[in-house]
Formats: C-alpha cells, sequence, structure tokens
C-alpha cells in the first residue's frame, strides 16, 4: 500500500500533468451522464482488479486545478481547498462484484431514449452511476459553498478487511475529516439514513458419530438441530425506531452443514445465522440476543459490525435533507443494508445513503440503470452543495 | 473387464504356471492363520488397486490341483469339483478402505502373544482375516463334503455399481451358482443372518431467495426445514422379527446442506435421510414409508437396496448353522448393515455373513483383530464342509 501525494497540479493539458499515470482509456467529465456512466461501467473493475479505473479516475481529476488529488492503493481523493466553513465528504466504491458469464453483461448497452432510457450493465446499480455523478460534479463545481473531498475507493464488494475507505481511515484518517458524508450507494435516488448493523454468528450442535446401520450407538447432531430451525422459524424481527426512521431487523439461518457421509450419523451440525440489528443496538446487546434465542446451545460470533443511525437531526444532514427533498420530492427512509455510512458513523462523522439505481437490482445478473436518475442525483447534490 | 478361464493347471512349480501372472509377494496359504493374515493385509488393497493382492491370491490358489481358478478383472474365484450333492459360496472381498495416514496403519503389527494377541492395521477386520480363513481352508480342503466356491472379490467398500460381486453376478452368474453362501464379513465370529435394507433419499426444502438484510422479500428455506428435522428427531424406528430374528430399523438425517452466501437467504435446504430397513420390507415399502413420514416435501429416491431375509429355516441354512454353532457356540443374530448377502439373496440362494473381527471397528483408524478369532472361524467353516 503506498500513498502519492502529488498535490497542486497545472492546468489540464500541461506536459507533467500525468507523469507516472498509465491510461488506457480517458474518462470525460463534461459529457453527459449516460455518457460518462457507460464509460465508467465498460473500464471493467471487478474487486481486485480496479487499477485501470482507479487510473483514469486519477487522470480526469487531475485535469482540474481546483482539486487535489490523492492516491492510496487503487483509492482516489480530490478535495477542494476554499476555506469554507464547512467540509463534506462524497464517497463512492469503484469495484464491482465479477461479471456474468453468459452472456457477459458488459460493455453496457442503452435501451430506449431520452427520459425513459435504461442504461443495462455490469455496475450500472452498484455503483458507478454514483461514481459518474460525483466525478461530473467534482469537475464542474470550481467554487461549492463547502469544501468537498471526492473519494473513490476500492475493495467494497469483497471481505470488510480489504475495504479501500476502512484502509484509508486507518491510514490516512485525516482524508475522512468532515463535517457530514454522502455515500452515494443506490437508493433510488432517495435518502436512506443509517443503516442496520450486521452480525454473524455460528450455532454448533454436536452428537455422537456411528454407521448408520447401528444408528442407536451414536446421537444424531441433525436431528438434534431442530429446536434451532424452530426457533429461526418463530422468531418475530422487531421493527425499531431510530432517530425517525424505524430500521425492519431480521435474524436468518443463511448456512447449514452437517454430516460427512450418507453412512455416518453425523456428529455435528452447524448453522449459521445473519442477524440484522437496529442502529440503536450496540454489537454486545446484539449478540446477548441471538445468545438469548440460541440458550443451550453453543454460539460463536464469526463476525459483526455496528450499524450506523441515521442522525438526521444532526444540522448539517438536516441541510442535505432540506436541499436534496427540494430536488427529489419523498421522505428519508432507513436503510436496511450495511453499508459503508457505518465507517463514517464510527469517525464521528453523520452520514447519509444517497445514489441512483435500485438496490434490489445490485449483483443481479439483469442489473440497469434508469439514466434519468443520473440528473436528478446530480441536480439534488448540486443544490445542496451551491446553496 | 476381462475373463480368463485358466482351467485346470499342473502341480505347484510347473513351469507354465504362472504365464501371464506378475506377483511380487506370494502367499503361504499353509502358514499359521495369524501369518497369512498379516501378509494379506501387509499387500495394500485399497478399492481400485487390489491388482497386486488379486495377482498373490491367483497364483497361490494356483498352486492347488484341486481346484478351478477363474479370474475376471481383480476377482478371483477358485472351485472344487467333486461331484458332490450340494455345492456352497464362500466369499469375500479384497479391497480395503484407505489407510490411515498419521500414522499409516499398515504394515500390520502384533500385540500380545498367543491366544490373547491382537492384530492391528488396516483390514484385518473388514475383511483380510475372513479372507484368509478362505485362503487357508481352500487349499487344506482337498476333499470336502460339499463342493465349494471360493469368490475374493474387488470394489467392495466403494459405489455399488463398481462391485466385484455384482459384476460377477451380471457376467457370470454361473460362477455363482450354490445351494447355499457364506460371506465371510467380520461378526466377531457370530452367525448373523440377512441384512437390512438400505434407502437413501432427499427431502428437499425450497424457499425464495433475498438479500439477508431485507429478508422479508423472501422465503428462507432452512427455516422451512426445521419440521422436517423435528419429525426425524420424534421419529421412534421398529424392531422387525423377521423368520425369527429381530432387525432393529433406523431413519436418520446423514448430511443436510442449504444456503450459498452469508448474506443470501436460501432458497434451497437438502436434507439427505438414509434408511435402514427390515428384510421383510421391500424397497417400494419403503420409499412409500419414507414419503409418508416427509408428507408435504418433496422426496427424491438416490439409492436403494433390498435387505435378505435371515433364511435360517432353510435346510442348507440349518445344517450351516448346527455345525458352526458347535464349535463357536451362542445363537443366530441379525445383521444391521446391509452387505453383500442380499446379492446372493437376489440370485436366490440363501447366505449369511460369518467372520472374524468386531464389526464396529470396520474402517475405524484403530482396526485390529483378536487373532484367536481366526482360529475359531476356521474350525467352524471346516467342521461343516467337513462333516
Amino acid at each position: 500500500m503506498t500513498a502519492s501525494l502529488r498535490g497542486w497540479r497545472g492546468p489540464p493539458g500541461s506536459p507533467g500533468r500525468v507523469a507516472g499515470v498509465t491510461t488506457t482509456t480517458s474518462l470525460d467529465l463534461t459529457a453527459d451522464l449516460t455518457t460518462l456512466t457507460a464509460a465508467v461501467c465498460d473500464i471493467a473493475s471487478v474487486s481486485g482488479d480496479e487499477a485501470a479505473l482507479a487510473d483514469a479516475v486519477e487522470a480526469a481529476l487531475g485535469a482540474y486545478p481546483h482539486l487535489e488529488v490523492l492516491r492510496d492503493g487503487d483509492a482516489v481523493v480530490a478535495r477542494t481547498h476554499l476555506g469554507r466553513d464547512s467540509r463534506v465528504v462524497i464517497a463512492g466504491h469503484i469495484d464491482t462484484v465479477p461479471l456474468t458469464t453468459d452472456p457477459v453483461n458488459l460493455p453496457t448497452r442503452l435501451e430506449g431514449e431520452g427520459a425513459d432510457a435504461v442504461l443495462w450493465g455490469r455496475g450500472t446499480v452498484d455503483m458507478k452511476g454514483g461514481v459518474a455523478v460525483q466525478l461530473a460534479l467534482a469537475a464542474a463545481l470550481t467554487e461549492p459553498t463547502r469544501d468537498v473531498t471526492w473519494v473513490f475507493y476500492d475493495h467494497e464488494e469483497v471481505d470488510a478487511s480489504l475495504n479501500g475507505l476502512g484502509r484509508i481511515a486507518r491510514e490516512h484518517p485525516e482524508w475522512l475529516a468532515a463535517d457530514f458524508a454522502v455515500l452515494c450507494e443506490p437508493t433510488d435516488a432517495g435518502l436512506e439514513g443509517g443503516c442496520n448493523g450486521t452480525l454473524r454468528a455460528e450455532v454448533r450442535v454436536a452428537g455422537v458419530a456411528a454407521h448408520s446401520a447401528r444408528a442407536w450407538t451414536g446421537s444424531n447432531a441433525i436431528h438434534s438441530a431442530a429446536p434451532v430451525l424452530a426457533r429461526l422459524a418463530a422468531y418475530e424481527p422487531a421493527s425499531v425506531e431510530v432517530d425517525g426512521l424505524v430500521y425492519r431487523e431480521g435474524l436468518n439461518a443463511v448456512t447449514i452443514t452437517g454430516g460427512i457421509a450418507t453412512n455416518v450419523v453425523p456428529d455435528s451440525c452447524v448453522v449459521t445465522v445473519n442477524y440484522r440489528f437496529a442502529p440503536s443496538r450496540s454489537v454486545e446487546e446484539a449478540t446477548a440476543h441471538v445468545r438469548d434465542l440460541m440458550a443451550g446451545y453453543e454460539v460463536v460470533v464469526t463476525d459483526a459490525a455496528a450499524g450506523a443511525r441515521p442522525g438526521l437531526d444532526d444540522p448539517a444532514a438536516a441541510e442535505f435533507a432540506a436541499a436534496v427533498l427540494g430536488v427529489t420530492g419523498g421522505a428519508p427512509a432507513p436503510k436496511y443494508g450495511w453499508t459503508d455510512v457505518a465507517r463514517f458513523s464510527a469517525l464521528g462523522v453523520p452520514a447519509v445513503n444517497f445514489g441512483p439505481g435500485d438496490p434490489l437490482l445490485a449483483h443481479k445478473d439483469d442489473e440497469r440503470l434508469p439514466v434519468a436518475q443520473l440528473d436528478l442525483c446530480r441536480d439534488a447534490l448540486r443544490a445542496w452543495l451551491t446553496a
């Protein structure tokens, strides 16, 4: 992991600007948003393979003298230094889940025309539409009313330990210093506050192995897991109001494994559960809740991350909500999935989700974006950043 | 699969006897049974790799002019042609499950002395002790009172479609023609009649996939499997008397799988059950029983084999039981595990299990044989074959 601070650059076209940067595709940040989104998508960037897109983003932003451009690994940060009273972070990840294979869902293709057009392909929803909005505004807003730190980061779709935003928070926390943050994850251009926490635990049920022809000499661990599944099936998830938004929880078995051969009474059955819990609960409280429900069974927590309160009572968030909803209409809603807003929350920075695309289409083979949402999101963010 | 009928051979040592047969180890069939068992075990013969042992068996038996020796693949058949009123088959498989790795459980080692000695190592129980008894008697009994067909076959410990006895039954059924059959699988030198049948079925539970952060948009297949496990846990297996022996049944989940990722509500959960059913039930009856128990769920039978009735009311079986139990004492017992006696049963040949070794130690890492059982089994079989 190397960080380079290239600092202020010369004007676009000056000979020294792209020294050390190799790109095979250049991005025109002044193009219409549909064209720009397609261009960003068409530089494939499955997690771990973001270098080409990071290079293109760095080179494109480097052409604008009002931006300081920083890089860490395949994360790119561009920020204004206008001495404004407040600074906001607007962030998005540049990686995607893998392409489909038959057929391959790249390059993108546009169906329909004008306001009804839909852009199909990997990344259109999660979340290169949001990245395109960020890039266009970063280039266009030379004098925003708030200083802005634009963050483009890698490795969001894989193990959390690799997450580029987490890496920056650990190694360059000052790059993320801000009064408020917006994560441009897909929200269907709605304002989604905070996020639920997530906890994974293994519920381990033991037995005694035996040949299945003499089962009475053993104890069947899969049979003994029946009450675990019964408790999960009977569980009524809560809905919890936090800062005015109602978060729906969920507690689900996500995997179950047991047995080593079809002639052996199994001595082990493991049910992995995933608890999505309201941001008003701590990881400790969530853990205790799962342990209570699974009383009598061994419970091993394998993974947990606190949620983020929506924080819409924060003045900076309220200003954002007023400006954005003035353009988009609608009302704030809770975010159910865990997102990187929780990383900002952990840094003490209120954060919300706001971006183009239907979150239910994220990671789907038929990922697609109504392009009208691109302009809507851009206009809403511009209204806020120029108010 | 090639079969060769070499027919009658010349006397031991004659130049043409081993033409076409390559062995690196020779077996002395006149050695004491502990030595012979160790020698048979020490020619490792994990399923699929039986050629060296089959070669050694074929060569050793070929040295005895009272035997006709046949070969098919790695199965060897040796038989007398004395014109007796009846013919019996005495059969055993020569393959074993894989060796252990740390430490390797071969070569065999002998612990203790005399009648208390125990022979440790792969195959001692399942079932090279029995094979050694067969080999010693095949060589020694030049004029048994019944014609005997000695069968040594391959591929018993793997998929049933590969089973050497099954192959002979299909391709050379006349080699197995007999009035009665003994399978020398381990029974602790007791007489075990017949065997339970076995049926495997997948109980498939469907759901609707969803992101686990929005679980209410899906339907959790693992949760829906709760009643399947509850029914199995509550199931009371029957004990069924057949021809005077009581067969304990069993119905067990042997594997369970569900879920594809820890953030996805699973749309599938599959419970594989293994039903061991009394030999008085047909496969069709066993299938109906499982379907009844799992009413409301999709049940797909993947594997089924009928059991074998003990048939101890058959005159040939009764003669065998009287002769053998006169030496060993004890009483006939049911065989719970499915064994190849069912193949004889399907051919209309009454068959029983009788061999040295504790069946509970079969396939175990600490497989070991009290050598006194070797002499006991040999003496019992000899009493029957010379009466």
